[in-house]
């Protein structure tokens, strides 16, 4: 990979506008340049985000409002969801320095979804994401702001791509650039799990009702876990849609 | 080295209480505890401080005051100045990462400088310092505060100790082991591929013939990559027997 790998930064549902501000001013600090806003509560613009941001203005003119997360990371290959602590969700879990390791080498757009203040991300946002990113604090105090989050993400990116630009990168990298591609964008993805849902749900797959939720969501991060590329999603489709046919009784078997 | 070595964080003429508050709040984060302040602009103890603390008050109700940078340090052995950008100086130079590192190796009390909002420390305090501690920062956009300095720098402190204690990387593998099953063992793939080919035959999927092995190939190669463990492969053979079922009339929709 010859480009330098920036991860996007997506808000999901901010709150207060200066926050919005400091976490622009945090990101601009290490290099960081493309935010993403879903949702914010007080609607955008936001007179309060512009002060806050001391300078960094031009992040907060540039980002982008989305209605629902996944629309925001519907074009990008890694999504990463931020937790100060670890989930009990199946999905693997990094810490900032391994998150910049990873941006620096996996060619694709990388996302890091930060929830609200205080509250964080909710269960559907973290189900988006292919990695849990958790910054690993003192379990006795946890009390990271937003833009602090936002920080040691954007410090790591910086200190990482400073390594590898340096000194010889001792990273591994798929050797064979055509053997490789990247996992699929998150909106194909999306696409297929809708697909396999399409092919379940009158087939009975999501009954009974009160299991339904959590049927899905395993669905969901099944589907996940793969990091299917574009050729692979292409194909589960044609598998999906073949077994959508009936039987043909003069198909030549095995 | 057996004690884990804690750097002192030494504040010097702070100006607003709430952000000598910030600075614990970010200390405690990661596990820091001492901090001395050099004559406090507005004295201290500073009711301002407690609630920007937001629970670090412990550190607070411990940070001693020093009428002097060099009263502050005089027990200490290795004395860091942080400066956001180089100054003229013919001193060892060190960023956060490298300063863990020496925190973790060099045996003896280390203290860290910082100085007051925005004006930074006066030319006599970065006299007192051995290194002078650098956070590279956008040479464009430099506008890190007090309290982000501060964080970033526990940040690696904790960073650089779980890596010297051998903590084990989480890297692509979710930790807490309830959460995390292995690939399920080559026999139920095998179930798996076979499953996904004989319902996948009699509807035509491997024809033309002269595909077929390819096809094959790239139907079990997608289906490898995943790594599903033992209940993901139970999970997708469920649905595979839920496609070979015809849609029922009355099941619920979506």
């Amino acid at each position: 990979m010859n480009a330098v790998n920036k991860p996007i930064i997506v808000l999901v549902r901010p709150q207060l506008g200066e926050n919005i501000g400091k976490a622009a001013r945090a990101m601009l600090n290490f290099g960081l340049t493309e935010m993403r806003l879903v949702n914010p509560r007080d609607g955008w613009p936001n007179p309060s985000a512009g002060p806050a941001a001391a300078g960094a203005d031009i992040l907060l003119d540039r980002a982008k409002v989305y209605a629902s997360t996944a629309d925001a990371v519907a074009d990008c290959e890694y999504v990463y969801a931020t937790t100060v602590r670890k989930r009990g969700v199946t999905k693997p879990v990094v810490s900032p320095d391994e998150a910049a390791h990873l941006f620096h080498t996996e060619a694709g757009r990388h996302a890091v979804l930060f929830g609200r203040e205080a509250a964080g991300l909710e269960t559907e946002d973290v189900a988006l994401a292919r990695r849990i990113l958790t910054v690993p604090i003192n379990p006795e105090f946890g009390s990271l702001n937003l833009a602090q989050a936002v920080i040691l993400v954007a410090y790591e990116w910086a200190r990482r791509l400073r390594e590898t630009s340096g000194a010889a990168s001792e990273l591994v990298q798929p050797t064979a650039e055509e053997e490789w591609l990247p996992p699929a964008p998150q909106a194909e993805l999306e696409g297929l799990i809708d697909h396999f849902e399409t092919l379940l749900a009158p087939r009975g797959y999501f009954l009974p009702e009160a299991r339904s939720e959590t049927t899905r969501r395993n669905l969901r991060s099944m589907l996940t876990k793969p990091g299917w590329n574009h050729l692979e999603v292409r194909t589960m489709r044609g598998i999906l849609t073949t077994l959508g046919r009936k039987p043909r009784d003069d198909a030549v078997k095995g």
